[in-house]
């Protein structure tokens, strides 16, 4: 079932080779754009998915914005993609397997495909965080051991 | 070759059966964290990779600070992942295969694994953006797809 996307006819993109680049504005405007969700056939506000624009093969990624005083309203699980959840601004709590954890800038949570996950915005600021999926156990490598440097002196 | 990572003994973590939680502070901190680079045998300050802290298996990420006026020293390339580049605050630019690329607040970039990467921050303000890799080609399915609702009446 696809994702249609909201808004996104007013994010530019950049492309070269071997990248694509976007800017989809300040955090506090995320709420221009609107995922709508197949299953529940409603519009959710301040969520933006960017895999298709960015043309992403290894994960999915959504940026968010959550209004005071809401919650998502259902609980999810995944078959075969890792979640992980980083808060960058606000107050928030996230319910796992039944389990509440508060949230906040610098808050980062990684949820198995098993677990049954929801989140709240129970403060009276809005909520901001990026939602990253990429299929469990498909990571060999990563960092130092993936990276090569590439001998050639850097000029701007 | 591992990671060294400097700071995380003041990093807590909470784990579920389906989760890990940690809180890595404000980001106006993350200075307090270095990473040590074993290739160049030198020490990155602000730069905290967390895969290990979070037991991720599909993806890596790092969560950093780039002070003003300061240029990443090398450019590199990756084997088998791709990585995507989230900045939250600040400006500065990324260069791709020689091209330059202004970035700030809301900007994500792709980049391919044979990309040449550099990036600096070119303002008078601190740079803070997210680093994901995962591997390229791995993702199956995502979002709907991949999500499962799961049928109980939420309760906080």
């Amino acid at each position: 079932m696809p994702i249609t996307q909201k808004g996104l006819e007013q994010i530019g993109v950049q492309k070269g080779q071997n990248f694509n680049a976007v800017n989809v504005g300040a955090l506090e405007h995320l709420d221009a754009y609107k995922a709508v969700h197949p299953k529940l056939a409603r519009e959710v506000r301040g969520k933006l998915f960017l895999k298709d624009l960015l043309d992403l093969t290894g994960m999915q990624l959504s940026m968010n914005k959550l209004p005071a005083g809401i919650s998502v309203p259902f609980y999810h699980q995944h078959s075969e993609n890792e979640e992980l959840y980083i808060f960058i601004k606000g107050k928030g709590q996230m319910q796992i397997d039944g389990q509440n954890i508060d949230v906040e800038e610098g808050s980062l949570v990684r949820i198995a495909t098993k677990g049954t996950r929801c989140w709240r915005n129970n403060s009276t600021e809005d909520l901001y965080y990026i939602v990253i999926q990429a299929k469990e156990n498909s990571l060999r490598q990563d960092t130092f051991e993936d990276g090569v440097p590439v001998d050639q002196e850097v000029k701007w």
